[in-house]
């Protein structure tokens, strides 16, 4: 398990859905914070049309700035998040080596969010994952609305299980679940993840969390069990897709690394900067974030008497 | 996994920290809305003195209230908490047949909480519990702070184990471990509820979990994971005990409720009551409550298209 990797979304999945803009100089302050905090990768925006997501427009402006001598991260990776073949090649121009894309499980959540069926998008991004992996490129892929659809309920587990055949076909190995929704119970993602992992050893599991109904964390543990080694989330608990019907924040990462780092795991990460984040969060949005441990200050470590 | 019981705990760890008096017809409200939900025990009061939590003073007239005719409840039993022989005197005398009752593995929240240390509170509970056994009531007798401790932090899992075996050693096998501040993690969890099963196959375990850090769910599942059949909530996630360092509510039990469900657990109890009851509490308070999907309603239920 100490291979864990905790791959913080905020910057995009987070502030997707935000009303306020927020200023390319606080998001480097903040993807900033997140580097210093020690997480391992940071998904630093997506290469979506400007006009559908607003909040994304300064996505290669971003990578840009990361890219300069001096600024490039020394053990923090950096992701973007693609979406059709032009935001691939904006993303390639702005240097970016860690590609996220994704395909929906619910054909109706795909429409609304790509314009295609859940077919349709799969050969899209079979093609494109296999393009960005033939340039060099980390490819994650991943299948969303994999544990239910607000517009569709349930989605039954076959249709999850061969868009992952697909992807492992095809050698794309890292996989990652995505709880769109936040439907998704514990004994699910175990079941689910197990099933993913049976279909080939060699694939490397990640999953996407939201924490709309509470089960985050549940889910959260339910997959470190089934050997899942990839976790997104998100600073403070920001988050949710502007293109599924109930949302809910992406687990909070801080919340994450203090379950984990009770557990043994993760002790490296600066769980007090991620806190401090967290507030400054609170106070650029000016009000409460989802996260618990911005607010209760993690548990207390308390000397032996007589110590 | 059927024989999973709910024990809801909130007229009695949720209300005992509350400021506002609530009056006896409002606690006798709530009590039936619980019956009418299906939960299995509810933990109407605690036989403490009245000075010590003004709150719990009409816990011998709640309990005579459901002892008259026509108003015990067909399916559901009725627990109460009692702390010495005074307490289980009153008990008695008011027609309690399940009492419960604990001892904490912290010395010094022991001490703050009954004046004894652990080893004289586990002497005193453990010939209480006998002499209530021997009456011919439904005894639990539970380790408070098995988890850890907001005075003393670390709680060493033998100290936990050893007063589980002194209760099992005397024949008293419903066994309930409660993480009173709140510091307990999955994995954890896991461990000690396992070495408790090995200890005696014979034990029924119970959990008593709080959420301070919002680790509850997580706690919960792990529980049900380990064999635990006993699940400790309070509706609208109320709580905390006062005699703590940080307090926080106690797992939700709606929330709890909706989780299970999600995993084909306890489909019987009636959610939708148990909804309506968070948002009374919320009413009432004029506060919102800690629990989430009272605000959020449950997963949607969607019949699949073209059905």
């Amino acid at each position: 398990m100490s291979e864990l990797i905790i791959h913080e979304v905020g910057p995009r999945d987070g502030l997707q859905i935000e009303k306020t803009t927020v200023p390319t100089e606080q998001k480097i302050a903040w993807i900033d914070a997140l580097i210093a905090s020690g997480v391992d990768v940071v998904q630093v925006g997506s290469f979506v049309h400007q006009q559908k997501v607003p909040q994304m427009a300064d996505t290669d402006a971003l990578f840009t700035h990361y890219a300069q001598p001096g600024r490039r991260p020394a053990r923090t990776r950096l992701s973007g998040l693609v979406l059709n073949e032009k935001g691939m090649e904006r993303a390639f121009k702005c240097g970016v080596d860690f590609l996220c894309m994704g395909v929906s499980a619910s054909d109706t959540h795909s429409r609304k969010n790509t314009g295609m069926s859940t077919t349709e998008a799969a050969d899209r991004i079979v093609a494109m994952a296999k393009a960005a992996r033939d340039a060099g490129a980390t490819v994650q892929v991943s299948v969303q609305s994999a544990f239910g659809c607000g517009f569709e309920g349930v989605v039954p587990e076959p249709r999850v299980l061969d868009l992952v055949r697909r992807f492992v076909d095809e050698g794309l190995l890292t996989v990652s679940l995505a709880d769109t929704a936040g439907h998704a119970n514990p004994a699910q993602v175990e079941r689910l993840f197990g099933a993913v992992r049976a279909l080939d050893p060699r694939v490397e599991c990640a999953c996407h969390l939201h924490d709309t109904y509470g089960f985050g964390l549940a889910n959260a543990y339910a997959a470190l069990r089934a050997g899942v080694v990839s976790f997104e989330s998100a600073f403070a608990g920001l988050g949710g897709c502007p293109f599924t019907a109930v949302t809910g924040g992406n687990v909070c990462t801080e919340d994450f690394v203090h379950l984990i780092q009770r557990m043994g795991l993760r002790p490296d990460v600066r769980l007090d900067r991620l806190i401090d984040l967290a507030k400054d969060a609170a106070r650029f949005f000016g009000r409460d974030m989802a996260g618990r441990v911005y607010k209760t200050g993690p548990v207390p470590t308390i000397a032996p008497a007589g110590a």
